[in-house]
């Protein structure tokens, strides 16, 4: 048998890579001689570049720069064995889980760390950079990441604003002569599975703000700074952020890539896709395995799974689900193209032990799958 | 396809016999043209009377009759459409679900009940009873079946002694000059997977008395009580029920059924798989499904799923269990035979959630079974 794998992250308790590991061992304890295809997803949040780097070989390298309140962190990139493509996560250098919760403040944390990565790249001579969003402590339009590549966002007075979403209330022009010149020569990918609005009622601010640290009063502020931040490149740039479904991604530092980095903006699921050559890969294989923390009525709007199972599907191939738990019926299963789903835990239990014992879970349903496919071959 | 469906019952969930129908379903959901077998098993204890009937056919009758603690009960009793079997559960007359946690107590609990069901079976014109033990709130060694039946347990005085297991310590004599005649051509069967004996550290009353009501004086006076029967039992009659297995059965019926009414004992998976002509059934079948509460060590040793799986095997069809809780590894899995197992619950849950939902949750996840069964044969 030839089994791909292909699972999403469980978040919290196992990244894609990880599940990949587990389930192998519990396939190979039941056939030993299945050929196993390793392809964990990612959606541009953490575990982007150990999935990338897994699949597809390179190496991670690491730089200090500064996390989201502007203290010194060591940071993981990727390279992968192409020679020609970077990876850089949001998550690493200006994600939430680098503060503790007393100091989550989005009205000030900056992505100024994230910009340093993508210099750092550049500085390496790489030109093609896949920028994971997602998992950010940020407000800030993605204004940090750009201030590292050279770009000044000034008041009224002409002065420089300091970091942070806030003080983007006041910004009234954007200095680009100093941008980093390399970066005309550079193709930037923003992978994110949000498609979110810049502003407003579905945008970043009142969207994503609360779950950083702001109140509503924070969330009202940032939501106007943000607003005036489009203004500014509108009137500057001539590029309406405003209205663009995943501006608002990663505290809208989407917006600030699609402005400044002349980014494109893609699924997790797709671009990895494309990358691991999925379509190919996939062909002739007898079953898909994927897998996330939760399968329910968010998967049906095109996560991982969702989008995996559409590509199954041309190929004829079967895509089955090891979950943390399971909230779709088998109508809905049908209905994304899923064949079946199993949860890895064994019986009543809590969310805690589930996290606790998610590898070996998953190792052991996997191995239970597996005995129950061989079922239907007997 | 041809599935056998062979549940035991989800104690505290779901009987046997709806593990069946919610199996059944999940299957047609998928394969509405599969043949299914239904054969759902019990061990003597609530249910028995239940499944041998599904299976079977025949009819449930009721009757009036005295609880554990003498009162009125209505409880029924099975008849087969073989048209000579009758089916008597200890639980139904002598059950400890009859008594409030308050009332249990083993010291004068009786089974007086139950002979009184055996008794009308004889009135029906039956000669052929299985008598499941199982569930019991009482510890009278089945003294008080037998009274009803004719037998008359007597003090150093030559009077009757009154009810219940306390007051066997006073046991001098036992006068079988009433019996009732029609038992000498009465087949008795006792259906049982308890092993354990009547007295002692593996006694009824060590074992089995703290979870009816025993304190531990209780339980030194209840095995001393027994130990008194077994010896007058060995005097008058010659028969050593102190040392045979299984005498220790439902507060010791076991030994009472032995002694007095010539029964056999059955565990339940060996005495249904007979009259369900088990064998026979599943030859040539593509799997068999069992399922129970629990998937444990005790499963190994030779309770319902172990006794299927041994049958099965001989026959060279595959058994997957779905129960509530998994609590096997692979290699464990392998030891009894069992091809896969699958919990019931679609994710973390407490114990109470997995009894409310029991009934859905084991048709969902049949119906994810089946679905994982058809990937194989893709």
């Amino acid at each position: 048998m030839r089994i791909v794998l292909a699972p999403d992250s469980l978040k919290g308790s196992l990244t894609a890579t990880q599940a990949c590991q587990a389930i192998e061992e519990g396939i190979l304890n039941v056939a030993p001689d299945t050929e196993i295809v390793r392809l964990p997803m990612a959606d541009g949040g953490e575990g982007t570049i150990e999935s990338l780097v897994y699949a597809l070989g390179g190496s991670i390298r690491e730089a200090t720069v500064r996390d989201p309140l502007g203290r010194e962190v060591r940071a993981s990139y990727g390279v992968l064995a192409d020679g020609i493509t970077t990876v850089v996560e949001l998550a690493q250098a200006s994600g939430h889980t680098l503060l503790s919760k007393q100091e989550r403040n989005p009205l000030v944390a900056s992505t100024y760390g994230t910009g340093q990565l993508i210099a750092r790249c550049l500085d390496d001579g790489y030109r093609n950079v896949l920028l994971g969003l997602g998992g950010s402590a940020t407000n800030d339009a993605g204004t940090g990441m750009m201030r590292a590549l050279g770009v000044r966002f000034l008041d009224e007075a002409g002065l420089p604003l300091p970091d942070g979403g806030d003080a983007l209330g006041a910004l009234r022009t954007i200095d680009l002569s100093s941008i980093d010149p390399r970066l005309a020569e550079t193709k930037v990918t923003a992978v994110t599975d949000v498609r979110n609005a810049l502003c407003g009622d579905d945008g970043a601010s009142r969207v994503f703000g609360p779950q950083k640290g702001a109140t509503e009063a924070d969330v009202r502020r940032l939501d106007e700074a943000l607003s005036t931040f489009a203004d500014v490149v509108k009137r500057q740039l001539g590029f309406d952020v405003a209205v663009m479904p995943g501006a608002g991604a990663a505290g809208g530092t989407g917006a600030g890539a699609l402005a400044f980095l002349g980014a494109e903006l893609r699924p997790g699921c797709e671009l990895l896709a494309d990358y691991y050559r999925f379509d190919e890969r996939i062909a002739g294989a007898d079953l898909i395995i994927t897998g996330e923390g939760r399968l329910d009525a968010q998967t049906l709007s095109g996560k991982v799974v969702a989008g995996l199972c559409r590509r199954a599907r041309v190929q004829g191939v079967p895509v089955a689900a090891l979950c943390g738990s399971i909230g779709l019926s088998a109508r809905e299963m049908d209905a994304i193209g899923l064949a079946a789903a199993m949860s890895i835990v064994s019986g009543p239990c809590n969310l805690s032990e589930a996290v606790d014992h998610a590898y070996e879970w998953m190792r052991d349903r996997a191995e239970q799958l597996m005995r129950i496919v061989r079922l239907g071959r007997l």
